[in-house]
């Protein structure tokens, strides 16, 4: 039987929960249907809902009733459930009101100094809200506490449990190969040919395209959407998951991968268990492991050779201008790989390499070795030492991300740990399924979404992400995986040795 | 300068509004977009954000606020708002929280009632909760307080200030007139046809003259949108307005006139004062005068014969079945009157026949003059003395309105008392703007809306209903404007002398 005080902890959590799936609402309508005129009221209904949520995490009643728990022998999901609000409720009440105001007032303002500096393509616009957001940021590694470095404190958020050193390890070793892989291919002087997937291709067409897409890889449209946004984001919860894309007439794409990245998502968000909903064991564990879901879908099922060997017949019967699109062709086609300036617009290889340059520019900003004012010239050098190319401006150098202004710094290395997750999995899928590609390409896609369930999606929050991934593949989280897993596949579609 | 308490309140209730938005956009997607699986979890965010909003409009803070400033010296205005948001703190704190509960409980489980009840016609299914439900009203009419009859507390609630008396005394003198006009129609023979607006067309096209309708009327689409959803319904407020149209493609009516409806009432909404945004002098003043505004475009201008003259020749743009359609058989199209068993199908003159109906039993049911028990034969028997008419069963019958099963008594009048005043401010506005039908006939509708901004939408709050129709129109409310309207119209379009 259980506890009384379980039972109501979990009362108050799941009110915490539908609040946060209302807010969740409120993004997701402010993206697509949300008429211009009612900007101003949003954000004011956000800041309302924001520190109603706020008030209810800190509520003082599940302080004392995980205090109380926290030493309670309980089974291990009631044991994680209480651990995880614990950890929730901490993190909260870390951080005094007046600080937290504090940041949304210059994350508002940050966010608006950003887009202004990166449309004239002047850094010094920046300089100065970066620099207090990162004097916020430092302070708020203080009050949430660490043991070894300030960014742990930041990561924590993101990537629960998981330390800097731990990311450093995991990064150094990939750095140079991947330095190695993108330099190999580049000097190899091979170019795949793009024109199968630059064609032209109707809206309509596309959007009829992409929800069979969704469809096809088991989104539950009972329990979710497709829609449209300008940036492609999933948002929602279990029984109402939203996940929208955006098309490119020029360029296929940009609609197919996003559609499936964010199903990919979804799935990992409908696939919670039931009987934990409204608890954090039916909660992500981690960005890196939501992202490793996502590019699971996107990358390891959708830029192979099986599973277009299934779709290109129905893309075909889509879109009457890729009549006689060949598989080889489309499939080098989505798969280029180019060192780039733009992260979002980067491949398997060099996409790593992009973050990393990231995480190693914010994690010396945050230890003071490196200035805000010394970010351009940091960012070009290492564009030149990692990629081989040098930003000609700002705007397409370390101006093209949101994230800093939105004071989310911490976050960007959950993509790198999402890409080296994802196929960290599939590896260990294939013990289990050794007819993956054969089950790909005949679009039973079922028993590879019943693994994920199975050991990823209905653990929510049990493990924490660096356990989960060791009891789902037998191994800590390792690049090997990954670095195997573009080795494998680049020298096959580049026909060299990597 | 603001009194600092006023600050302070204006402060709390704009939190108070924020939510409300909140939870009227949770609603909207709910009807709109909201996948079929998120049902249970919607139903779970909006209790908890009613529990919310019922919690900050009781907060003790804002009761200390209006106690105080009830009685200091305020300008018009602020006077209003404080007396504004005192009632509404009065009518929340009145209920106890244990009964707020079991209202929403035996209404959700009335609701449900009432479904099986219809769908298998039998009045017995739904009677024991209708008569929990009516217990509940009676205990909620105490709780309430009023002075003349328990009534009185329940329309207050959606007409403020209104007593049950003056209802009575304008519908009395109505309910002989209408009964006459009806019969007098019907025993004319006359039959329009009705071939001119049941000829087929397409939803996509219907769609596209809907958004063109809706525009031509100035409903904003900055700060609105028009959707689809199974009943129609206009939700939101000021910067951020949705309406709702649903397509018949047998039959133009059901989209045409329920767009025209509800764009009536969102340009009441957007019409609202922006420097009174977030208090009660930008609310509706009531249901009545909401109505009122949903009334005069639906029906004094959508259902006219200048309004057609000028947009007919659209309407057979968008719709080539339509084409050898005259303006004269049109409008007899869109004005037949007939006695019908369904309100929301009815006519002009028998629509509030139905309402008067609801209303006296409604009426006699809270003062024990009519029981549960006897509301079907109650039902019939007045069906048979107004319309002339007898329900072959309940279903068309006395469970053919959701409303009772919600709680919803003291509601119904309030759809009369708004045709009663879409006439007076018709002929009110006729003085000032004497060449109203030839602006109508021409497309020129912002005069006319621009009066209805200057007198009712723009005041909000400010007055009680009354004051407002008294102010806006010369007099107090009287149903002698309606009649007047319907005589002369019918007369015109049947040929007779009503």
């Amino acid at each position: 039987m259980d506890d009384a005080r379980l039972v109501r902890l979990k009362e108050l959590y799941s009110d915490v929960s539908y609040i946060d799936q209302a807010i969740s609402l409120l993004s997701w309508d402010q993206e697509t249907y949300m008429p211009s005129g009612a900007v101003m009221d949003r954000a004011g209904q956000m800041s309302t809902f924001s520190a109603i949520y706020h008030r209810r995490i800190t509520d003082p009643e599940i302080g004392k009733l995980v205090g109380e728990l926290g030493n309670a022998a309980l089974p291990e999901g009631e044991s994680a459930i209480v651990r995880e609000i614990a950890r929730a409720y901490k993190r909260k009440t870390a951080l005094p009101e007046s600080f937290v105001k504090e940041m949304a007032t210059e994350t508002s303002l940050g966010q608006h100094a950003w887009q202004g500096a990166r449309a004239k393509d002047d850094f010094s616009i920046f300089k100065p809200h970066l620099e207090r957001i990162l004097e916020l940021k430092k302070r708020e590694a203080e009050y949430v506490g660490y043991s070894d470095r300030p960014y742990d404190a930041l990561l924590d958020d993101f990537e629960p449990y998981m330390r800097s050193r731990d990311v450093d390890a995991l990064f150094s070793s990939l750095r140079g190969k991947l330095v190695d892989i993108a330099r190999r291919i580049s000097e190899s002087g091979i170019q795949p040919d793009e024109s199968p997937v630059t064609r032209g291709y109707k809206k309509e067409l596309q959007e009829r395209f992409c929800l069979h897409l969704a469809k096809t890889l088991n989104f539950d449209f009972e329990r979710g959407r497709l829609d449209i946004s300008a940036h492609p984001f999933t948002s929602g919860t279990r029984r109402d998951v939203r996940i929208t894309t955006r098309f490119d007439e020029k360029d296929l794409r940009n609609s197919v991968f996003s559609t499936i990245h964010e199903t990919g998502h979804a799935l990992y968000e409908q696939g919670y268990s039931e009987e934990n909903y409204l608890t954090p064991l039916a909660e992500a564990v981690s960005l890196g492991v939501h992202e490793s879901q996502s590019r699971f879908w996107e990358n390891i099922v959708g830029r192979s050779k099986p599973f277009w060997k299934f779709m290109l017949p129905s893309l075909k019967k889509h879109f009457p201008t890729m009549k006689g699109v060949k598989l080889d062709q489309f499939h080098s086609a989505i798969n280029i790989v180019k060192p780039s300036l733009i992260r979002t617009e980067s491949d398997e290889v060099t996409y790593n390499l992009h973050i990393l340059i990231r995480f190693e520019i914010e994690t010396a900003m945050l230890e003071g070795k490196v200035s805000v004012d010394e970010i351009p010239s940091v960012w070009n050098e290492k564009y030149e030492k990692y990629l081989g190319i040098t930003p000609p401006n700002n705007t397409k150098g370390c101006l093209q991300d949101i994230h800093w202004s939105m004071g989310l710094m911490g976050y960007f290395p959950t993509y790198t740990l999402g890409n080296l997750y994802s196929a960290q999995i599939h590896a260990a899928m294939l013990k289990d399924i050794p007819e993956f590609d054969s089950l790909v390409a005949s679009g039973q896609f079922m028993p590879i979404l019943n693994w994920l369930r199975e050991r990823i999606h209905r653990k929510g929050k049990l493990y924490p992400p660096r356990e989960l991934i060791q009891r789902a593949t037998g191994s800590a989280p390792d690049e090997e995986f990954y670095v195997n897993y573009l080795r494998k596949k680049f020298s096959e579609i580049y026909g060299i040795s990597l």
